[in-house]
């Protein structure tokens, strides 16, 4: 043994090993330790398998021979299998001098190389009896077997690179978990700024197949509007023919989806076809072929309202499918992450439904009240539901933003609900009114105010409450309660007093014909700048010559009734 | 040179290496490669430094000697001080024959331990030029200078174990990194879970100084109530002395936080003291005293609100601090992370706000209609809020959820709005109603009723809805509308039930003076169980005997006004 050329070897090695090891990427680490390997053993081929606990598996993560064998990168194979799977057992290496006669040779692996296959070095790389993958070359000199050194320097090799590559992988698999759980948070701030329920589940289907790399993926959720037989309905499905599986439904309860809805379990399965709970149904509408599903219950948690709301309970409301994971089977992490993500998604959507509720409850009692209010002067139905309607059209003809013409949408239906206080026999007066009546019932401009100004009312209605107190007043001054002019008047109430005008021309009262838009449009444009605001009359006659849904009269809409 | 020593020593070393190597944790893998470098070279002491890259220091991470040198962990040196330094610009290991002499040798070090320093070896740990630490041993015996070898091993091993310190060091920070980001994950999902908005707040905080891990957080938000002169006002704040922060207000544009809101910039000063910007109002009515802050804008994103809503624009709604981070400056990762947990806020808190405006709005608009409606009669005033008071403090001391008591609230203020629909005639005449007049009275159950179940309020009002309609049904069936009985009326409406009449009987009638409260209860109570709900009906005792601040009758009410 000459130990001069060993110690020479040795370090070496070690110093090729060591400058190998700064790589901090995984898979070039791994490409150029088994350069290192091949080459110190003289040999011509390799494959380097990392072990995966998770499955008890070897996947192939670098070959070195012809262009062929690459085929075989991120193959799995069970770590029961082959010679890998014995030396990796067994925990020592394993020569072989006639790869093709060893009875553990997986003929379907070698077969994928066009390389002759001769001798074989398998090296299990393990720490602490770990194991953490194996390395393997091929066609060594067939004098290697006997030199015993030889072997020694590929051991040294592996003693020293094993705890850079377990380090390495940890490092790989901590930094991609570092951003999911990045990707997570990012989710979560993004998904929290918006409450439109359309927009929210667009965004979480985007986002779970972004997160978990899969073919598609679809959000469920439960239907009881027909109370006792509720049906989970998917209401946006992305991927290749997602929009097929988009408001399909399934009997609560049944398939996957189905069960994980009514469990609260998580389902994940490698192979959906062998499953019996697979709703083939689904399939079989949108042309889907689901392979493996990862199938996590949509769990709104228990939501703190403050103040005298109280709290809504934790519940289940439906459930999120992840179909086909690409490149491999679902793993744990994914599991966890889209439970996470799951639970996220289902927080917001219920943030978002009792927003909605919340505000439609307001919207629709107000419509209701102001309905009821206007239903008192029997001349007078649905006179501010329409001023509404024509207000938002005149708005929206200006360019206001979604923010001004929710605010001119809640004023004009609010402009007469000061009438509330104005007794039945004024209001409802067939004839002329007195100096007095007048007086009452112009009254009903300060007493919309005053109802509607009380305690915190006053901030929430600062941009409502002058459409109330000052839709009868004119540019010109000569207007009630106050005879302010001009600039003074605000820009709400010069909306609302041109959508007010154009109503009361267009009805029928006991005293006159209804006018026609177009004569009513004429009326108010003589005495635009004088009495009312050039610009929101241009706007509404605009509004009106396009054909706007929402200007149509009493007697249009009448008509359109039958 | 004696081979055989040599290369069974190379390979004592490289095994020894190995086997410290496999320890994942970041102290003991460093711990135990210290002990390693202190033996191989025969050493008495020795110290292992990392290189911080983001401050160009120096970081004692182990110490091997006396007990008084554990003083010297966790301290940082400039890398441009001392031998080690020197060895790490050289990138070269330095051999010093008398520490005492060596003019690099920093002598605030040494005199910490209190070892007597003779020679000393210092080797830096480099991987392509980059500096990763140092490692340095004392005393070892004088002949290894001129012993070659002996200093190869240390290289050697030095070799071998940088990549693995590097490595573990990278995935020890990646860890840290995906904890700080799984907890964000975590937060934001926690945080979505309520919209009470002083719960919120102090979530906020919580969670920020585990975060950040220092000795205080505070949040500030934007007051502009006073519109031209708005003020931050710092709503909770953790820590010692937190209390005394909360409430304290700075004027806008003041102070760290004041320019933070203002500027929408970060702040990040490691001694506050320095910075002409700090605030002394705050520390000096805190008595807390600030060192090192990192303060961040509160940016809340514009929210899509869906459906007629529009967005809300984003803006800065204020600030978040952070004080005297534990064990060190904030870093560059406590900024990226302190500004994603602000953003995160800022939306939850802006959400909290909508919610609770539209919520609000809600209730001030049926509070104030329902006054108005109430107004109409003029002996009833105030009715509907005192029979709602009632009626919440019935269903609260019957133990009903949060929820529920909601429901009660809102039924009960809406029970009559049915009267809107009834003719001032009727509503306010003084003597007793013809039969017809009396039909038309009650037809105030149906219309209500009526009024309310339009389209999509039916759904939202399923529960209040019966209050409207069966308020004045009687469990023995003598009531009206329908003439139902018993479990048939809902339970919301016999709630109702006994607190209108509660109110009936204490308010004063043109034919009648008002009954006290005790005979009212009397009056009820004979009746349990045969026209009133005997639950209902002891509740309301019961309430009243406690003094409930909510059961107070009408003249009661006139009285504490005065």
């Amino acid at each position: 043994m000459d130990h001069d050329l060993t110690i020479h070897r040795v370090l070496n090695v070690i110093q090729r090993a060591t400058q190998t090891a700064s790589q901090t990427h995984l898979t070039a680490l791994l490409d150029r330790t088994l350069d290192l390997f091949v080459e110190e053993a003289h040999a011509e081929a390799g494959t380097l398998y990392l072990y995966d606990p998770e499955h008890d598996a070897l996947v192939f993560h670098v070959v070195k021979g012809d262009a062929a064998s690459q085929r075989l990168l991120g193959m799995r194979i069970p770590a029961s299998r082959g010679v890998a799977g014995a030396a990796l057992r067994a925990r020592e290496p394993i020569f072989v001098h006639n790869v093709a006669e060893d009875p553990r040779w997986d003929r379907s692996i070698g077969e994928l190389a066009s390389l002759q296959l001769r001798t074989m070095y398998c090296l299990p790389l393990i720490i602490d009896d770990r194991p953490v993958g194996v390395v393997q070359v091929f066609n060594l000199p067939a004098d290697a077997i006997d030199a015993d050194e030889e072997l020694i320097l590929l051991r040294i090799l592996g003693n020293v690179m094993v705890n850079v590559i377990d380090k390495t992988r940890l490092l790989d698999e901590t930094h991609r978990r570092e951003r999911r759980q990045r990707a997570l948070a990012d989710i979560a701030a993004r998904l929290t700024t918006t409450l439109d329920r359309q927009q929210l589940l667009t965004l979480i289907m985007d986002y779970a197949r972004d997160l978990l790399n899969c073919e598609a993926t679809s959000v469920w959720e439960i239907d009881d509007e027909d109370e006792p037989n509720p049906v989970l309905r998917s209401h946006v499905a992305t991927g290749s023919r997602g929009e097929k599986v988009t408001g399909v439904t399934v009997p609560f309860g049944q398939g996957i989806i189905g069960h994980v809805v009514a469990t609260g379990a998580i389902i994940r399965l490698d192979d959906v076809r062998n499953d019996a709970r697979h709703y083939q149904g689904v399939d079989q509408q949108s042309g889907f072929e689901t392979r493996s599903i990862l199938c996590v219950p949509l769990h709104a948690p228990s939501i703190e309202l403050g103040a005298e709301r109280g709290r809504v309970e934790a519940r289940i409301i439906g459930g999120a499918q992840a179909l086909n994971k690409i490149g491999g089977p679902f793993t744990d992490d994914d599991v966890a992450l889209f439970e996470a993500f799951a639970n996220l998604a289902a927080t917001v959507l219920q943030l978002s439904r009792l927003y909605a509720d919340t505000q439609n409850l307001l919207l629709g009692m107000i419509k209701a009240l102001v309905e009821a209010v206007d239903a008192r002067d029997r001349n007078n139905q649905r006179h501010s539901r329409r001023v509404s309607d024509f207000s938002v059209a005149i708005a929206e003809e200006l360019g206001l933003s979604d923010e001004q013409i929710f605010h001119v949408r809640l004023g004009s239906l609010l402009h007469d609900i000061g009438k509330i206080g104005v007794p039945d026999a004024i209001l409802d007066k067939p004839g002329r009114l007195t100096d007095e009546e007048l007086v009452e019932m112009r009254s009903h401009t300060t007493k919309g105010y005053e109802i509607m100004s009380q305690e915190e009312l006053k901030r929430l209605l600062r941009v409502e409450l002058p459409a109330l107190l000052q839709h009868h007043e004119r540019l010109d001054g000569n207007g009630y309660p106050h005879g302010i002019s001009g600039d003074r008047i605000s820009w709400i109430a010069r909306i609302v007093a041109v959508a007010d005008v154009f109503d009361a021309l267009t009805s029928t009262r006991p005293y006159k014909e209804p006018w026609s838009a177009e004569r009513a449009i004429a009326y108010l444009t003589e005495r635009k700048g004088v009495e009312f605001d050039a610009a929101c009359v241009e706007a509404l006659a605009r509004a009106r010559a396009k054909g706007h849904p929402l200007v149509k009269t009493q007697v249009e809409r009448a008509m359109e009734r039958g």
